[in-house]
């Protein structure tokens, strides 16, 4: 199978797209920009889900769920947010379908199930929720509101790709409620904090924290954090943002409370939320021409033992190590799965586990029981060892735990190797084309500046780093002075 | 709070409803019939979420996710799940929306941007699953395919109830996909019995096992399995259900494989799901005139510690107590809080506490700590004792098992002594109406007297129970001849 993998030297777009289907991650299906997340795609998102989840619990959030549909009038309630979704949101008109008189078997729309209202299938949820926490909150003593929602969303998109850019996705969005600024800006950093422990810590992929420049930001935020990756291909990806929206939307929906001064206030708002989008990052990040690459804290399986045998005697006495090392494995809290098809060889396996990206690879022979040892093999190094038996359950669980860390390293140095200072507009050009990667430099800080690079190069402002230091400069395109640099890439 | 719950005697249906939005489990959200789930009822859904995943993937099932839209030539392949869901469904028909050049600062429908083809939000996935599941599937190697989705679905129901009858609600579905009807029929009943464990070991709630007649069926099955619940005023709650699909949904979509003798045939199906749904279920089991009444299983918190103190320095001592009690529970696996909050009074705590349901109440003060003695309240019976604190975290383990199934026991005697057998149908409208509950009565098998008995007095047959004796007999409504009891009640 991994053979007819196109590699990514030949065409990335084309790996990336073959690779997502022949690793059973997720396939596109009759409707138009949705896909289907197939059960080993679906896995690696669970593992992301129990993750993320325990760290928002852990941070004092918890999980609560509002309707999928967003009436008309609330939708278009906070202007700029309406304005920035309207353009790609699916809307349901009618509640019924009839038999169609002028086609048998068929339906049709019922034309008297009208509904008074249209109603918007939410592309994110704000609108809803705060229409909603209008009615919970009154004094002071009601906040601050930390609620998080995992939920399918729908943007209309027109180009879509698997995992990162499709019309329906599956998310979860913060949406946070505070008595003060202060506290809400503290809340939307914290949550791109969060984040980013989780690409790196989790996922083994290094980003950058930063905020978004005014025309990258999220339609009705006044402030967009993010986490910001870079792929293989040299091009970045957005995989988190966290936004503080201020009191725009408790303007929009009426949102007072009583604060500890006895006065009328509106309420401080954030909203953070990542996305299936990671799982884009996650393949892009890690995997090579044989397939995808793993971190080991994502896999659905750690761990894989191939039988080989030719007769059945053999392979009982192999069940029996397996289960052995598999039970060994279990209370090292290390997932192990036993390969025991009878109707594929050890090589289709192999290639399989190998395209599935299946951390360490355990091949078991009667020879290997002889002998008491092992054949052991790393997918990310694509390397083989022999390990004896007695030392085999603390050889995986180190091993995995290295796998982890390299993987980290690997791409942190990949990335960092593609952060390119540069300080002239033709050299800027120049870079995005051969090196590609980030680009940091110096910016007036307009619009219109930002503007005029993109429509020159595509690149766009990824973020504004939080941790640019202050230096003195000009502008790579206008040659105005700047006070820090921006990066700059290409961007999924 | 609690003195404000209508009582179930004076209103029942009125008392759920209070109940629902008073212990802040969900309230009715600004979309018609659409609810929100608020965080201590998600809470409760989690937990119940949690142990079926954990049921399923236990018998071989994954998970995986499919698109929130059938498009309408999709929809209608099946004709029998056509019809049963074409009056009820959301329709999407375009995907823009446009500023509303006749009301300004309003958005309307872009009338250019229509679909080619209407979409349906999904009332129930088999139809996109069976159209992906083709290509999916060639040979007998490919099969089973067992999988199971946590998706939400849309039905426009026209009277809706929070929890028990919405809009929009969540559930899981599963869907698979066999060689045999034999092996179909296997899982779609072994799925009943996992929910029936499931209701009853874990929700302690009883139910009786069956299958539906045929008008009773989900459109589109051969045979639906069910369990059905007994509520507090009476009335029948399906539970949950397990359809056996035969080859319906593979005929209408093309799904075909090559059976181990070589032979071309249709793929067999089930699909099985339950939903919020048992939320309702579990509060109109249990719960009191008081509130909520919590399994153990069930609750977001089982042991809530409330301090009495008048002083900073004694909270401080019953602080650090609490916390050693909350550290050794933790151990033991029971989850507990301290509920510290300055904001309320201790009388307010234990009303609100009661009103949620948590299973065991702690209150300490400055004598119990003198004393060596805690005071710990019981919500299902509403009975205190006082405890020695040595004996204290072993009494609530215990405790906290005996309530466990102390209300199963309740339930199932309450559930078996509204179960009467009725021979005429005089006795059977009386019963209907002064004892209530399931009626275990002789029918002729037609759908034409079901629906006469339905017509007449709001009775429909709940099921054909699976351990139902054969037994000669005369139908309840027409006196012609039968061979066993079926079990008829008004319901939910």
């Amino acid at each position: 199978m991994s053979k007819n993998l196109t590699s990514r030297a030949e065409d990335y777009s084309k790996w990336y797209n073959e690779l997502v289907v022949k690793a059973d991650l997720a396939e596109n299906s009759a409707v138009r920009g949705c896909m289907v997340i197939k059960p080993y795609g679906y896995a690696i998102w669970e593992k992301m889900q129990a993750e993320l989840d325990r760290m928002f619990k852990e941070t004092g959030h918890q999980n609560a769920y509002f309707p999928l549909f967003v009436p008309k009038s609330l939708f278009e309630a906070e202007e700029k947010n309406a304005e920035g979704f309207a353009k790609e949101c699916a809307v349901v008109t009618h509640y019924r379908l009839q038999n169609d008189p002028d086609n048998e078997g068929k339906l049709r729309v019922d034309p008297e199930a009208k509904l008074e209202e249209e109603l918007v299938v939410r592309p994110t949820s704000e609108a809803i929720i705060w229409n909603t926490y209008k009615g919970w909150i009154q004094s002071y003593r009601d906040l601050p509101i930390l609620i998080n929602q995992w939920a399918n969303v729908v943007r209309w998109e027109m180009r879509t790709r698997l995992f990162l850019r499709t019309a329906e996705f599956l998310w979860q969005e913060g949406h946070t409620a505070h008595a003060t600024k202060k506290e809400a800006l503290v809340e939307a950093e914290l949550m791109n904090n969060v984040y980013a422990d989780f690409a790196e810590n989790f996922m083994a992929i290094p980003v950058i924290k930063g905020v978004k420049t005014e025309s990258e930001r999220f339609a009705g935020a006044l402030e967009t954090y993010c986490i910001e990756a870079l792929m293989q291909d040299g091009k970045a990806l957005q995989a988190g943002t966290s936004h503080f929206l201020g009191q725009n939307f408790a303007k929009a929906f009426d949102v007072k409370f009583t604060n500890n001064e006895g006065k009328l206030d509106y309420v401080w708002a954030t909203s953070w939320g990542v996305s299936t989008r990671l799982m884009g990052a996650l393949i892009m990040t890690h995997s090579d021409d044989k397939g995808l690459v793993l971190p080991p804290n994502l896999a659905p399986s750690q761990v894989v033992i191939v039988p080989i045998y030719k007769t059945n005697e053999q392979l009982e006495i192999i069940t029996e190590k397996a289960n052995s090392i598999i039970a060994d494995l279990k209370v090292k809290g290390v997932s192990c799965k036993f390969d025991s098809r009878t109707t594929h060889r050890p090589g289709a396996k192999f290639a399989q586990h190998e395209l599935q990206g299946v951390p360490l690879r355990i091949a078991i022979g009667p020879k290997d029981l002889e002998n008491g040892t092992i054949e052991l093999a790393r997918r990310d190094t694509l390397t083989k060892e022999i390990v004896n038996m007695p030392d085999l359950i603390s050889k995986i669980d180190s091993l995995l735990k290295t796998i982890q860390e390299e993987l980290f390293t690997k791409a942190l140095n990949f990335r960092d190797a593609h952060i390119t200072e540069v300080d002239d507009f033709e050299t800027f050009k120049k870079v995005l084309v051969t090196k590609t990667g980030f680009i940091s430099a110096h910016w007036d800080g307009t619009t219109e500046t930002e503007l005029k690079i993109k429509e020159l190069t595509k690149a766009t402002i990824r973020c504004i780093p939080s941790d640019a230091k202050n230096e003195e400069g000009k502008c790579v395109f206008t040659g105005d002075s700047s006070s820090r640099r921006v990066l700059f890439a290409k961007a999924y």
